[in-house]
């Protein structure tokens, strides 16, 4: 139901195809009084930009917000807020040759099937250009969580075989920014670049695991079905090329016991908090007070200069051969850091907004 | 928002506490037409009954549904359908002697930070017991796909560290049907029993994994926030003591290349399909016509045995020593495999109403 | 969409049939810490409750409700509060000999052409004994309500040709209170029960409208489809039989010039506020702390004595005599005045809520 | 909840204010396959365009759309389509000069005392302006509906006064379209000339009546809180300067006997049908295939000429004496034509879709 649209009380629309005039959004909800410039949205922009970044598409984007309504002197008004990003350098002619035939990993095949009709010009809303809508919201989102204290940062954990050890907030925070992989170590990101290389000339790509730290107040996210780990999930797995969500130890957790697994509660100054934090930041859905913790998983990126074999829309053998104009990245989950940072915020936002309705 | 409720057009509301009367939910936009008696709802609820099977809690529901709305004749009438389940033995004196200890792995802390207070009589809605309302809703969203010609089957895939090989579909629904474990291959079932004896003799508990596979038609899902991963994530991350959600390859997407992820279109018949299902079912968010695969991460179950040293709620260091009469499974994933398919067939009736409107 | 759910963050779900087992309602999002007793919603039971009153349908339901979730020693726990009342008196043996009848007023024809299905036995859904899920529903709005300091008071202002003249606050609140037929004037009742006991002679029945008075503070509703007077509306046509729905001067303001109907703003202590209340309560949207007030009309009741042609569900002429026994009120209006007070309430909590989101 | 938005399936959100750099609209969840051009909606925004009429508001918006997104070679995609309406002459120096004066009758009251902020150039959000993207949205509405054979007619039934008599649906369409007040009877329309001349001589402004019929299959609606006649009333008094809604013989149902208001059934051809339409085309919430028949009125435009009493922002007492070159239409009625045909047009496209779900 409005498949396009992500949030409640803090909710967004987003609309725009890669190869049209641009792509853009709606904030439906956001708060009155919240000081907000163009500049803190090109900021979170300027860091999904491809062409920005080694090892991510060359495709040069330069995007700017056009803030279309919703601030009076500076400040957000209570009206909705609709964000505008140009599409400048939308080359649609790499896609001409391969207009019929179905691409692997790509979503031609099932839009068709579902819509009888596919803008087969860069992807249309498949393609990785819609999320820059959402990290622009994502940006208005978490100028609203620092008014809370609410911090979110994202990091890239893995890229194919090369892992990066955890790492303490402060160091997160700080190398992150630095990093053009977002990668919070200099050792591992070393050795990322050098993986990216090899797939790249050899036509090839790779999957990775995007890492998040958000910290939060306890509270937040409700009992059941809008535990804050569903809605995190709901929001990873919306993201395109993301395969798998996991919160705390996730997966490992199968394997641990329940001693180990259990987080021991203790006294501190006037309160109560985890000693440990294997949950990842929720107990019941709520949010403890300890950070957030949770990894998405990425595929490879779907395209790829490698020969391909296929099939066109009419079903005869074919060879997908991408031209060399098409820009693509290695490694889909580099530029992910933002959108996942952006899809946190978001969440987050709209459950500080539902946690005032909590008590009488 | 409504955090009680899950779906868009096939809609359900639950209610109800572990210790209270009972527990309830309403099913709200079922069509019309669909026939329906109380034993097909009773049949999936004995799935998921405790002391049905042997390493689940010996709380012995037996419970039985009663349909208060919504039938008429035997059908569906396009009223809202509830379904209400008594609670015959909901013993809370176990519950007495710990209250005012925070329970690790538990919500009570939570619950009392959010709302400020907590039902302390086994758990209220943060109870496993809230699941029957979503098994006893599942089995309505199960006549309703059968009508579409979809089946959902799930499955233990792994317990602590013992773990299932893939099986085959056929094998899969039927030796799955067998098992008390819900375990597809009986070697593995005899190995998982065996750890499980061993971390109940400890008192102590184990993690594991459930899988699950659907046969869809193609087209199901929404492209951006509703993709048919995204509400699979949400609607399996919103169960009790769930961490972790992948699809297809998962979380070992991360680690591959793009030519060894891609799944290959191919010709069959008159149409066209994929030639391999690394995806794990759909493409873009929506279904390719492969079947859905996806495995869902429960931590061990927090209630153990084994003494633990926590804080009351003052703020007192103390021990938390659960009474010997207090009733826990010793993983709770067992009891989970029929709330991850009652979960999925919500998602995929929803889904199967929502796709009536992608064409004029 | 979920069409037998109504509201945002305080939000119900109401179920079940005139003649099945009971009628019920889920409340979902009502914050915590609300002092609740069963009695609160008895009282409002009461008030609707036919058979109390002359000139309203004899059916003896004396409703009382069971608390079935959501409270914990005396208060709300922020849990979803399920509410069942049992149907005793559920007389269908006049409707068996009527079933195969189009039923002139009535929803048989529609449900059947919609649903292919239609439970006869006294209208299912379409009944007004679905009436009574809203009006507990909002005795529990009304608590909360209580609590921001916020009163509703409904009454009737017209049966037939016999209409109230307007009274102040203090008369409606207490003479309401007293009167059978809930109208604030006792000679307008005398003539009310005449023109009533005259239609009821004629085997026919009256129209009617009901007035509604609500003190709000400013700032509730929101400014474009979210209106309060545009939720009211809603709230209200979804009342059965409603046919019409007017704030402040309503239809009367058609035939104004703006120099009459502007209402003046004026300084009142260190406030401002409006020197008169054409306006009903709201401008944009938005309740400008004046009293809200508006009306709605109801059609007569659509059962009457009388025999009416018609003509069966095969397309042969008939004609409809009900059977004596068959129990219907002369004037639904009468009735309709707790399902207005309440559904006000609904709309009220529910705006009280959302408000808490309107600033940072 | 996301008060910028209006709809389930077929779901619009509005931005964008009046002095700003433009409004605009996002529709999601409207089907592929359906042709659009951009002249489709600029032939309805022609419709309301002030300054396009004598009695309207001289402002020249010679508004155009802009489609942003949603169409591939003419056809929706089934992605969201955004439409953009630049704001050519929006001239705020008018309202320069009464920036700090509470204006009688406007929501720069009640905006400033919820958010604490308002946009004075205008009105931002509460300013007619708004309406121009749902006369846009409804324009796509219109072309979802005329697939499905469905059509809707708005006319001007009264001002001030001035009451136009009943008209066939013929009459109605074709004299409707041809008149500037969009008036089906041309010496009522020389009449409404009249008595406007008069008021807007005066320095004052009139009220009026919209009315509004709309040929709709039957099973339209559903039967609890999304009545059909419930949706049409939400819609129409979200409708900036609406006071009131009926539906049918509306508030004149009040005065009537059952025998006199019930719509006899009788056959027709193989099927059944009503004899008469005072119920205006619903029963039990669902369309009877009837036209749907109902009138919303109109306030006094607000804004007016004369000097009125009012306080500044500060409470001290002022007279408004709104600027000659502020441009406002004697009566909101006129205008409120289309926009009352394309709330209807958004209800039923929604109806139609939501529909398709009513039967397995």
């Amino acid at each position: 139901m409005a498949s396009n649209s992500f949030g409640n009380l803090f909710r967004i629309t987003t609309f725009g195809e890669s190869h049209g005039s641009g792509i853009g959004v709606v904030i439906d909800g956001c708060p009155a009084g919240l000081e907000l410039t163009s500049q803190d949205i090109d900021l979170e922009l300027a860091r999904r930009r491809p062409g920005a970044r080694a090892h991510t598409s060359p495709r040069n984007e330069d995007d700017r917000v056009d803030i279309l309504s919703g601030l009076f002197e500076g400040k957000t008004t209570g009206a909705p807020i609709a964000l505008w990003i140009k599409n400048k350098d939308a080359d649609s002619s790499a896609y001409e040759a391969v207009k019929n035939l179905y691409r692997p990993g790509h979503a031609n095949f099932t839009y068709l099937e579902k819509y009888g009709v596919f803008d087969h010009r860069g992807g249309g809303r498949a393609s990785a250009r819609e999320t820059a809508a959402r990290v622009a919201a994502g940006a208005v989102a978490k100028k609203l969580l620092a008014h809370e204290g609410i911090e979110v940062v994202g990091f890239l954990c893995a890229v194919g075989d090369v892992v990066c050890p955890d790492v303490e907030m402060k160091q997160l925070r700080e190398q992150t920014r630095l990093s053009p992989l977002f990668c919070p170590d200099r050792a591992i990101e070393t050795a990322m670049v050098q993986v990216l290389s090899v797939a790249q000339e050899a036509g090839d790509s790779l999957g990775g695991v995007v890492g998040c730290v958000a910290t939060v107040p306890v509270g937040l996210g409700d009992p059941v079905y809008n535990k804050l780990e569903a809605l995190l999930a709901y929001a990873m797995l919306s993201i395109p090329a993301s395969k798998g969500f996991e919160i705390g130890e996730g997966f490992a957790a199968a394997r641990m016991q329940g001693s180990q697994h259990n987080d021991r509660f203790m006294a501190e100054g006037d309160g109560v908090r985890l000693a440990t934090n294997h949950a990842g930041g929720t107990l019941g859905g709520i949010s403890t007070g300890e950070p957030l913790v949770f990894r998405v998983a990425f595929k490879p990126t779907s395209s790829i200069r490698k020969p391909q074999e296929t099939v066109t829309v009419d079903g005869q053998v074919a060879t997908l051969q991408m031209p060399t104009t098409a820009r693509h990245d290695p490694c889909v989950a580099i530029r992910a850091v933002p959108v996942v940072e952006a899809m946190a915020a978001l969440v987050l936002a709209d459950a500080v907004l539902l946690n005032r309705s909590a008590r009488i």
